[in-house]
This record gives C-alpha cells, sequence and structure tokens, in this order.
C-alpha cells in the first residue's frame, strides 16, 4: 500500500486522482438518501441487502439492514469523482439562506496570500475558484449559537436521520430477533429513544454536543459528536519530514471515510502543510481538525520560542478561511503547570503542549493561547470553528496518569470551556493518552464534572506502555471503555503510533479498530437499535448465509478472505461448516440437526425439547430427583 | 508461514525437526534461572538488558528486566532440542520423591494399545519409552491434595519464585522510576506483596488457584492459575479434518509458548489426534488441556448419539496418561437446560456443548458427564489432572449473553465444582462468550458466588459480533475487563476466530493480544511488580533508546520492524525522533530540550522551573492574578 508515491511519481493538481480502492462499492451494499423535511436534506446511508433463510415452508426474507455511512459520495456510483474538482458543496445553500456571511474579496491571512501568488506551487495548488466566506461583521454563525436562539437548522435535522439509522422503520417491522437489544448502563447519559432535529438543538444548546461545519467547509456531511449520539471515531493522517505527499494523504483520508472515520484530523507537520490540507478539505464529506500550532511551528522554522500571537491568529484565519472544521487548541498548558511535569517518567509528551511548554519556559511568560483565548473565540465564532481544547499534559506513560498536572490543564479547560461558552462556540475537550483500567473512569467523571458535560475526546487511553506495534490494541481496551463511560469521540491509534508515520494499511487497521470500540460503547450504553447490525450478523452466522456473514461486518474484505484462506470454493459460502472444525464438529451445525431432530419428530423444536424434557423430568423426580444420591 | 507442509514433505517421526524460528534467542535477552531452597529447583526468567542512559556526568546504568517466561528451554541456548526427544523431564524426581505412584506395565485404554500396535502408525509415532505412571491404589495425588495436607511440594515452591518475576531484587534497588506503580483496584482480591511457598499451598487448598500438573507430563514448568496471582493466557491449537499436521501443531505450540502462552489446548478434531497429542505434550513446557470428548466423538464417526460413558472413560484414560493436564468436561450441559437454548439466537455454539446436547436429546437422559462425575473425579485424582469445567451453554451472540441457560448452567459448574473439592480435585471454570461490556461484571460476579472463588477461565468475552477478522480485538477487550474483575486465565482468540483455522501467524496475534489483555488486568488490579516493565519501556522510550524499547516490548521484532519501515539505518536507532514528527516536532525532545535549557541556566530543571515560575507567579499577582480581567 505504501508505494503510491513510487507508482505515481510527482503529485501535481493536473494529474491528481482518486485512489480507485476508495470508489469500489462494497459488496450487496448500495447507498441510499433518505428524505428530510426539505428536498435537499438527503442523509446518505449505507443499505447491505441480505439473502433468504431456506426453512422448512420454503425461504424467509432477511430484511437489508442499514449502517451509518461516513464514506461521503466515494461509494456512490452515481457520482462521479473528480478529486481536482473537490466534492459539492451540500451545505452551501444552507449557509447562503441564513443570510449573516459574506464573501469575502480576498484571502484574510497574509500566509495564505503569500501561498497563492507563489508561482512554484501553482502546480501542486488546489485551485478554488469560490472565495472564502466569512460572517457577517458583529455576527455569530456557530451552531451553537442558532441552536440557542431556539433555530432547528437543516444540519441538525440531517443529524437527527442520520442517528437513527431508520431504526423506527426496522423496530416497526416487528422482527423481535433483530430488534431486540439488551437494557443498557449509560452512567447517567440522557438518551432519547428516537432522535429529533429538537433534541439535536438542545443538545448542541447545552454544549453537550456539537456540530463541526466551518462554513468554509460546505462539502461537508453534517455530523454530531455528544454522549448522547452514536460514538464517534477520528483518524488522524498527515505527513511529516520524514514522508509522505499529498496524493498518500488525500487517499488516506479517503480510506480512513471508507471504513468509518467519522472524522479526520490533518496533522501535517512536514512539506507543503497548507496545500495538502486544502487538497485534503476540498475532498472531504467528514469534518477535517487541525492543530494550528503545529504549521505556526513550521513558519518560524521550528523555534517555538520564536512564535508569537500574530503568527498564531495569522494560521488560525489561514485554515478557518480553507474549512478546517475544529481546531486543537492546547491553551490549558498554563505557565504554573510546567514544573509538575518535571518528575514524570516522559514529561510532555503532547507535540502542541511541548512547544507551548518551551515557548512558556524560553519568554517566562503566560501561554499566548491561554492570555488571548477570546481573541480566538471571536475568530471562531466568525467561520464556525469548533474548539477541541488539547490537552497537551496528558500522560505519555502509565507511570504518569492522572497526575497533577495532567488535571490542573484539565480543570483549566473546563474554565476555558465556559469562557467559549459565553460566546456560543462549540467544545470538545481532549483527554489521554496512558491510562491503566482502573484509572480511566476517574478521567471522565472528572471531564463531566470540570467542563459540564462539554464532549469528550480522547486518544484511546493506552492502557499499557509494554506494547509498541500493537498499540491500537492496548488503546482499543481503553477506548471502549472510556467510550462506554461516556465520551462522544475516539481518537484512533494505529499500529504504528510511537513508531513510524502510518501508511494506508495502519490507517485501516486504527479505523477498524476503533469501529470496534465505538461499537462496543454504544452496545454497553445500551444506545437504541445498536445491536440490530449484531443480530443480523449472529442470524447470518448461525445460519451459515455466510457472504451476509462478511457482508454485515466491519471489514467484509478481511472477512472473506480469512474463509477464504482454507476454504476457497465459491460452495464452501454455503456450507454448513468451516475449515476451524470441520463438518462433523461445528456447533452451529448440531445445534441445526437438534432442532431438524425435533422437526422430525413432527413437533417444534421448542415443543420436542419440552416434551422430552417433561418425561424425563417426571422420571427424574420418581427416582428421588437427586442425580447423586445413587453414587 | 502457513507453507510448512509444502517445504517438509510428509511428517515422519525419523524427520521431524525443531522449527527454527521457535529457538532463536529474542534480543538483548539470557535466559536465567533462578534457585529455589534446593538444587533442582531452577525456575527460569528472561532477562533482558539494557543500554546505559547518556547524561550530563556521563552514562547511569539501566538494570536488567526480568519477565515471565514461558518458552521454556527453546529460547536456551545451552540446550540441544530434538522434538524426538522431547523435553527433559524436570518433575519426574519429584514426582518420584512422593512415593505415591507407581509404573504401569502398559497402557489402560484400550484405544491407546490400539494405536500403540497399530504398525500403519509407526512412521508418524513419538516413541515414548517411559511406562506411565498412575496412583497407587486408594491414593491422591494431586496437588491440592498435598496442599491440604499441609505439604508445600516443589511445584509450588517452584511458582512462588516464579510469580515474584524477581521483584524484591528489583525493589531493594531503589530505582522509584522503575518500581512504583499505581495502587490498584481488585475487586476483593486478595494479592499478597510477596508470593511465597506457603501461599501458593494456601490458595491451591482453598481452591482459589490451580496447578495443572499431571504426573504423566513430567516435562512441564509449574505454573499457576488463580485470580491472586499473574493473569495467565491458553492459546488454542489443533487441527481440523480439512487441515493441519503433526509437524504444523507442534510448530504452533513452539511459537505460541515463545510469545507468551501459559498453557496450551491442542482441540484437534482431524487425523490422528492421538499421536498429534503425544508429539505436543512430550515438547510442551507448558501444561496441555484437552476437551476429550472431541475425541470420543471422533471414535464414534462424528456421531454424537452413539457415544457412551465407556468410550468417554477410556479416552479419559488414554488422555489421562499421555500427560494431559486439565479436561475440559461439559457436565454442566444438562437436559433440563437445552430447552432454554430454542429460543436463541446462536443456539448452542461450544462444540462440547453441542455433542452432549445432541445425545441427550437423542437418549432423552441426563448427560453421561454428569451423572458420571464422581467417576471422573476418580480418574482425575489417580493422575493430577485439573477439571476445566466447559460452559456447553455460553452466549455465542450478544443477544444471548447472560440468559438463563447460561447461568443455569454456571450454577451447576457451581455444584460440580462442590463435588471435585470433595475428591481434592482441582477445578477452574470456563466462562463467555460474546457479552457487551456493560454485561461482563456479572459474569465474574456470579462465578465468584457459585464457584467460591474457583479460578474462571474465560473465552474473550467478544463484545460485539460484527468484527469477524478481528475478533481478538472485540474480544481484547472483554479479556482485559473480566481479567481485571478477577478472571484467573484468558483463553485467546485468534483473527480467524468464526472463519477459519488460526495458521502460526494467526497464533501469535492471538497471543500478543492476550498479553496485552492479561498485562492490562494485572496493572489494574495492581498486581505487585506489574508496572516494572511499563515503567523501563517508558524511561527508554522517553530516552530515545530505541532498541531497549524494542526489547522490552511483547514483541521485539515488530516494533523493530515498524519502526525501520521508514527509518531502517542503524543511526536511527540512537536519533531522537522517528518518522512520526521528524526532528523538529518530537514532543519527546522537545521535552529534553525543555530540560537541557534548564541545565544550561545552571540550574536543576526543577529549580529552573520553580524558579521562573516564582518569578512570574509575583508579576502575575502584582497584575491582579486574573488574566481575563484585562481582555
Amino acid at each position: 500500500m505504501n508505494t503510491i508515491i513510487s507508482k505515481l511519481g510527482k503529485f501535481t493538481s493536473e494529474t491528481a486522482q482518486v485512489d480507485e480502492a476508495a470508489i469500489k462499492p462494497l459488496p450487496n451494499s448500495r447507498k441510499i438518501y433518505v428524505e428530510g423535511t426539505r428536498p435537499d436534506i438527503q442523509v446518505p446511508m449505507r443499505e447491505i441487502s441480505q439473502s433468504d433463510t431456506a426453512i422448512s415452508s420454503g425461504t424467509e426474507k432477511n430484511p437489508p439492514i442499514y449502517v451509518y455511512d461516513t464514506s461521503g459520495p466515494y461509494t456512490d456510483p452515481a457520482v462521479k469523482i473528480d478529486i481536482r474538482a473537490g466534492l459539492s458543496p451540500l451545505r452551501e445553500k444552507w449557509v447562503d439562506e441564513r443570510g449573516d456571511t459574506e464573501r469575502l474579496s480576498g484571502l484574510t491571512s497574509a500566509y495564505s496570500r503569500e501561498r497563492l501568488n507563489n508561482p512554484k506551487l501553482s502546480q501542486m495548488r488546489f485551485n478554488l475558484q469560490r472565495p472564502p466566506r466569512r460572517a457577517k461583521t458583529g455576527i455569530n454563525v456557530t451552531q451553537m449559537h442558532y441552536a440557542r436562539r431556539g433555530m432547528i437548522t437543516p444540519e441538525m435535522e440531517y443529524i437527527a436521520i442520520r442517528e437513527n439509522q431508520r431504526r423506527e422503520m426496522m423496530e416497526a417491522q416487528g422482527n423481535e430477533l433483530l430488534v431486540r437489544q439488551h437494557t443498557g448502563h449509560d452512567f447517567g447519559a440522557a438518551i432519547p429513544r428516537l432522535i429529533t432535529p429538537e433534541f439535536v438543538r438542545d443538545e448542541v444548546a447545552r454544549g453537550r454536543a456539537i456540530i463541526p461545519a466551518n462554513i468554509n467547509h460546505p462539502e461537508s456531511e453534517p455530523m454530531i459528536i455528544g454522549r448522547n449520539f452514536l460514538v464517534k471515531i477520528n483518524a488522524n493522517i498527515g505527513n511529516s519530514a520524514l514522508g509522505s505527499s499529498i496524493q498518500e494523504e488525500v487517499e488516506k483520508m479517503t480510506w480512513a471515510i471508507r471504513w468509518g472515520g467519522d472524522t479526520v484530523m490533518d496533522l501535517s507537520t512536514g512539506k507543503n502543510i497548507h496545500e495538502t490540507r486544502e487538497w485534503i478539505i476540498r475532498n472531504s464529506p467528514v469534518p477535517i481538525g487541525t492543530v494550528p500550532i503545529y504549521q505556526a511551528l513550521e513558519k518560524v522554522d521550528g523555534k517555538a520560542e520564536e512564535l508569537t500571537w500574530e503568527i498564531f491568529r495569522d494560521t488560525l484565519l489561514e485554515q478557518a478561511e480553507q474549512g478546517v472544521d475544529y481546531f486543537t487548541i492546547h491553551a490549558g498548558v498554563r505557565l504554573p503547570f510546567i514544573p509538575m511535569t518535571a518528575k514524570r517518567m516522559t514529561g510532555i509528551v503532547s507535540r502542541g503542549g511541548s512547544i507551548m511548554a518551551k515557548w512558556c519556559l524560553a519568554h517566562h511568560q503566560e501561554s499566548f493561547l491561554y492570555t488571548h483565548f477570546e481573541e480566538i473565540c471571536d475568530i471562531m465564532k466568525a467561520y464556525d470553528v469548533s474548539f477541541s481544547l488539547g490537552d497537551g499534559l496528558r500522560p505519555g506513560s502509565i507511570y504518569d496518569a492522572n497526575d497533577e498536572a495532567q488535571f490542573a490543564e484539565l480543570k483549566t479547560l473546563g474554565e476555558l470551556t465556559q469562557i467559549a461558552w459565553k460566546h456560543d462556540v462549540q467544545v470538545m475537550i481532549e483527554g489521554p493518552g496512558h491510562v491503566p483500567m482502573h484509572l480511566i473512569k476517574e478521567n471522565m467523571d472528572l471531564q463531566l464534572k470540570y467542563c459540564q458535560e462539554a464532549p469528550f475526546y480522547t486518544l484511546g487511553p493506552l492502557t499499557t506502555d509494554i506494547a509498541p506495534g500493537y498499540d491500537h490494541i492496548t488503546s482499543a481496551i481503553g477506548a471502549a471503555m472510556i467510550g462506554w463511560y461516556g465520551t462522544a469521540m475516539l481518537c484512533y491509534v494505529t499500529p504504528k503510533e510511537h513508531l513510524g508515520l502510518p501508511d494506508k494499511d495502519d490507517v485501516k487497521d486504527g479505523i477498524i479498530t476503533y469501529k470496534i470500540a465505538a461499537h462496543a460503547a454504544d452496545l454497553a450504553k445500551g444506545h437504541p437499535g445498536a445491536q440490530i447490525r449484531d443480530n443480523a450478523l449472529s442470524k447470518a452466522r448461525f445460519e451459515f448465509r455466510w457472504n451476509d456473514q462478511f457482508n454485515l461486518s466491519l471489514d467484509p474484505d478481511k472477512a472473506k478472505q480469512f474463509h477464504d484462506e482454507t476454504l476457497p470454493q465459491e460452495g464452501a459460502k454455503l456450507a454448513h461448516f468451516c475449515s476451524m472444525c470441520g463438518p462433523n464438529f461445528c456447533s452451529m451445525k448440531i445445534t441445526q440437526d437438534v432442532r431438524d431432530y425435533a422437526a422430525q419428530q413432527g413437533m417444534s423444536e421448542d415443543d420436542a425439547l419440552k416434551k422430552g424434557m417433561e418425561q424425563k423430568s417426571t422420571e427424574f423426580k420418581e427416582k428421588g430427583a437427586e442425580i447423586y444420591s445413587k453414587l
């Protein structure tokens, strides 16, 4: 997979192509759109059709299953994808209608203008013709602001339809085996039976959920992050000074959303960050997050002490006008907290946190992110960029988990949340890191308390340090748990964590692993409808509908590939066994045999079992009912 | 990896060879032996040496780290491995000394004699010269029996030394960074600071731990399974009618123990089960478990209804005299429980459970495993085979989790535990299966209650059904949690679960994933010394000792391979950055820079930070201390 660069040669905007693997239809799947109250609300879902079940009286239909679809137009064969043109701006009309923004005559950021006018970059530049948009002077254009004024935006309605995944329709079918679900344990969440547009509005208004939706990213399909909604996952991509190209980063993005990435963070720290980001945003149907301080640092050649508020501010404007949907801002790394990290095993492991710590120490000054926080809010609300308040002091080892520095910062993030909310700016809070299982819940509890239920967005946490190469797994354990406890979005960790830059294979491994964690959390919380897919897949498994089992899984390609390693013949897809046990030993088959045996006796299985039982029960009772009495 | 058969051609006892990959020394590791109170107690550990840390005044030594070593003599270059001869019988003298067993003149099992005398099998037979051993008439030779009589066996002392992993020595060195550890949360376990031989004895006597140690498997290195000891993992191997050879199964075993398998279950259901098992046991330093009903079913050509107590009994004797250390016996699948499974999504998914259910229904009789349970105990105590009471009614889907059938069986397993304990026979209890996170704890709580703290041994549980191809991960989440709650041994799940027979790659993936889960559980329980390896690895990581980071990890090969994909040069192993962020962005490097910066100011880092803080603090206070007042 990592041979893209060599295959394609130098990246140019003229020759840029979509990754063929990203637009291949998923097996037995169809893109459908559910219409809202207006024809331009068309909510995409993936419909997975199933084959019939053979029963004695003929066949029984298995209904199609609907799953949340993050892949955007890429998996719609009716849409012609040309990454040079970017995606269609589906939200543009909605933003226009609100009439509270204006088209700018040019780019606000000096750096953006410089990049635009640099002839050397023309070959790699995405040529966006549309001028950037900004709120009219003095106006707030955040979804939170609308929500607080009682307005249900098309974005909110879109989200309500999307979150329900047609479960009201599935439930109306009355198929108990499909829709029955365990009562969850949600630790005080407030998940309704059905998500309504009004519920979305209310959650955004009170800050319990965010809709990352920059007015300059109209290509994005609205989604929500909050503890009363489906748990989301984020995929980090981005180049470094040592590797990757624009083409490769765009491919990581399209690959990540194909497998279920709900948002993507572009963490590039290498060459041409500005142009790379533009290509990603123009082609991304999911919100894009960044850490602006990374690029600001590049602008001062990596010398943290030379960073200034002005450079940082220009970077915020640059990225806000490109359409970044959320910014990680490490404003909680305050000067007084830095000494608290001196006794740590691994100091400050957040890149943003360490950059700011270095700046603070070099200047013996409070962080400019903290001192300029309200000015940052002013920028955020002019474009509707959401805060992702960074945990710059997160623990980088089990040893450092839940220490004074970490929680001092978390408390500060809670204070900053209040300030952002004062401005009606949307906020989520980043969380750790490396935390042993028994200390995870304290993180969630304190976050809920300090940050008043602003959505928590955690990296793992990793539950042990001893497995580099497998940190997608060490962290999936912690991620599933903290997702259950109430975390709204889980930032994936790939197998390459601590070791190298992830390639496309790693991106997919990270995504699938985190889809597992997020879904396990939804099940444990008892999120309505979450169990439908498990039920459908297990029914297919039990009935030896192998292809349905593969197609309903998170990764149909791998499931099929593993099965086919030992039984590649097409006929084996109908066989009532697999290579694990062979024909005689399959427990599923034996259970079927038990049911068939009962059917042959001319009674229903249940009756057959009960009848046999009653006879035996009487016998046992006559013999004294105690099996061990005779021994 | 799966090309072994084709490489080696037909397996014959004459040409059988050890897998070269299994005897390769692990990097920077040395096998050491810690001697007990007698010279023939030599407890193996793996010593991982570390490089020095460069500090301003020269270098600082990093002590070697000791890790639990399941790999047996295979990783000791001083031992010449010849799998045709089998391993040296290290426990033979201890068994002899006790004087309570006798050598039999021949094999007790009719089937074993038939196999021995079948000339067609001579080419593939492991030719054990030693006659089998059995307890003298009327004598009980279980470790539990000795323990209850107050006897500390060499096995118990061996285990005490092994469990401590030299942590008393590490602690005596006074290296706070290495030995400091979070206080755990152990849900009522009773883990002592140091494991003593007397503690081992006491735990075995009360049934809270077992030492699977068949007198006919003297090659095994004693180990213990109990909630107050390190969490163990089991690896399932075994052929099926559709694949694998003796050579391949032996290689899976040696591969599994290399990466940390504490026990191995041979679940073969295909050809030459008897001979395959003999080869595995003779070459295994870890306890071997089996499910005897699988082989019994093979003896009646897969027709469950033709199974009889006599055939089963002969199979128990056959396997007990080969040296199987624990038997999974599905004696809790009682006739009255079978109808409870009729409404399930996936019926009975345990192979053993479904075989017994079919037998019960066909005969309308109570299971012969249940009715003959005390006779089974008599066999167990004559060879010291431990029970692993099978969960034949475990849920095979999220839908079926924690249902009536499952818990009815669990309660029965508790009753059977009491019967086994009456005979001083060691018992552990098998657990599920598929369980959403929020229903996992109920499994543990009921198991502790019904089975009086007999060790719990769980398969996962899988926390969702929707990820075939990744069920090592769906289940690692559940395994880590239930391990934390008190499960003593975790049965691995490989990526091939539900799809096919695992090959060597899958075995390794399953093992590493479960080592992660078990270790995460140890950390969360606060098992003394568990954090040493995390601390050492994190220190190495922070100090850019790349090779030490790799060598201390669960899989040095993969860690190094991932790192080297982007930075293969040997010099990069000393570089203070990696390909993730490149030289300017590495947070670890920046933190080091912060510390260096402080050092340049002629003060300790801590002082520098404090000094700067004090100055600033004064300034801030003079300005009114409220950063937002001026905005």
